[in-house]
């Protein structure tokens, strides 16, 4: 038996329930989970905002734990496909429709199995995986950052957002970002980065552009009608990187200047296997640390959830189960 | 002295007048033109429709003539700059401000001038370097076209689509068009592509993904509401190349798709000197033969600018100038 996070109905936070414990078919493994962390997919998924949802579901992308021994971290995307461009159509990610991580024990493909970042501690790397895989693949896989360039990345509180920020802020670009909350601001300012503006504010993108003149780089996951300011942000052959859309729908959206500047808005969501073993490596080089907001116990569930809903956190929110 | 069509007073055709020759300064020569062609450009800088337009002007981006008893060539755009992706800040398109090649001679920088395709006429050949350059950029160097992938052109009947089709047929790729017109429909069925729908229809997307499934890229100058529907043609891990927007914004864009399906819209304008031999390399190899709408006499400018207005041709509209 194990205990999980067990949804079982729509619009109400996952409870604690005890399961038999699951049993891995062939290519499978099971592993005995330490820790997981949230993403707002799960929440989403909670709230019944994705297609083909089977109730009840165990949630979860993100988890490390033990294997045979060796403390092991999942990669949460399975059968990505052959092509490194774009995930195929049988590509799931871990905790819809198969049960996640927010359990003591979760079965995953073999291939999902990859060697934990041995400088971080089972909470730090639980925070790395979606978020991280995402980040990753946006920036590098896609916009090809480098050295020297102005990058701004939007919404700075955000799991994928942090990362994109340390990751960038590593490789030596330089960094600016946008955030509606003057406390997330003052944190992310402590990371080094050059430059930050509150996108509630009226004039945000006039201000931007006197501090930095131009990027070459934007890293945006709302979409919405702030997407033409990042347009006009874009120095000529700039890269928009765009990895959600969590403000909808662009409101009279302007080719004009993405053909005149040269500019490329460039599509990106989770990431292959070759993305993320290249994370992995990267993190590792860089000894980079996830960001935590905060620790939950797994019989605690409800309380991560709403704190994720609440959005004042400011990095990951990690469960610890063993 | 020369002829030439001048441009004296907005939305008046240029007419022919008589002027004094041109001179070379330091660096640039004087080319003997043969023959022109008109683009878009000419018009829409006729109507007013560009920022510093200074008169009296002679109009003409496109053309080639005789340099020192060789057949020559025009790149129509100066000063690129240094960097591949994008053009400079001093980047200059001939015709505009400078004197352009709607005359019986025209002054260029030295490095604007190439060997003319051999197995072109002079009306052939002039029909070629600003819609040439234009659609091999945005086909090749920043959609990386390639054998075997499905291309949607739009707008099937312009200078540009039209080379769009005529280098993507050459390579390989199944070409599917969109136009507006039954008969440049016709015409452009003959070049040998795969499918064509009239965007006037109500349900042209429809019948486009029930003719090709899906395609890898797409290449539009037009923008406006359709592109949405571009957008949701595309394959995962397609590629939309923008080089113009004569319809305008495009009400409510919707990122979704662009990450979830990994899409990369890719904006492109004119090329580099790079692109432009390049260009005509390829021409040269697969033995292109631009397509000419009709041909003009200079002192025939005005009906050739009336062409042009009215959108009915098929191919470029030439100037046969000696």
């Amino acid at each position: 038996m194990m205990n999980a996070l067990l949804l079982e109905e729509k619009n109400i936070a996952p409870r604690l329930v005890n399961l038999e414990t699951p049993t891995a078919q062939q290519g499978e493994v099971v592993v005995s989970l330490n820790a997981a962390s949230l993403n707002h997919r799960d929440v989403w998924i909670m709230k019944g905002k994705y297609p083909g949802i089977e109730l009840p579901l165990i949630l979860g992308s993100d988890g490390v734990g033990i294997l045979d021994g060796e403390a092991v971290i999942i990669q949460p995307g399975n059968n990505w496909g052959a092509d490194e461009r774009f995930q195929g159509s049988s590509y799931q990610i871990l905790g819809l429709p198969k049960n996640g991580t927010f359990a003591e024990q979760v079965v995953v493909g073999e291939q999902q199995i990859y060697r934990k970042p041995p400088h971080l501690s089972m909470e730090q790397a639980a925070a790395l995986p979606l978020a991280g895989l995402t980040a990753y693949r946006v920036l590098f896989s896609r916009c090809k950052a480098k050295a020297g360039e102005k990058i701004l990345v939007t919404g700075a509180g955000g799991g994928v957002a942090l990362f994109c920020i340390q990751f960038a802020l590593k490789v030596g670009l330089e960094v600016y970002v946008t955030s509606g909350s003057e406390h997330k601001i003052e944190r992310v300012l402590d990371l080094g980065i050059t430059g930050a503006v509150n996108y509630k504010t009226d004039d945000w993108s006039s201000v931007l552009k006197k501090q930095a003149g131009g990027f070459d780089i934007v890293i945006d996951g709302a979409g919405g009608a702030g997407l033409q300011n990042l347009v006009k942000l874009c120095n000529p052959g700039g890269r928009i990187g765009i990895y959600g859309a969590t403000s909808g729908v662009v409101p009279n959206f302007s080719p004009q200047p993405i053909f005149w500047k040269q500019l490329s808005i460039l599509g990106s969501t989770m990431g292959s296997d070759k993305d993320f073993g290249e994370m992995l490596d990267f993190v590792t080089e860089h000894q980079i640390v996830p960001i935590v907001d905060s620790v939950f116990l797994l019989e605690e569930g409800a309380k991560a959830f709403k704190r994720m809903e609440e959005g004042q956190q400011f990095g990951k929110i990690v469960l610890k189960i063993a």
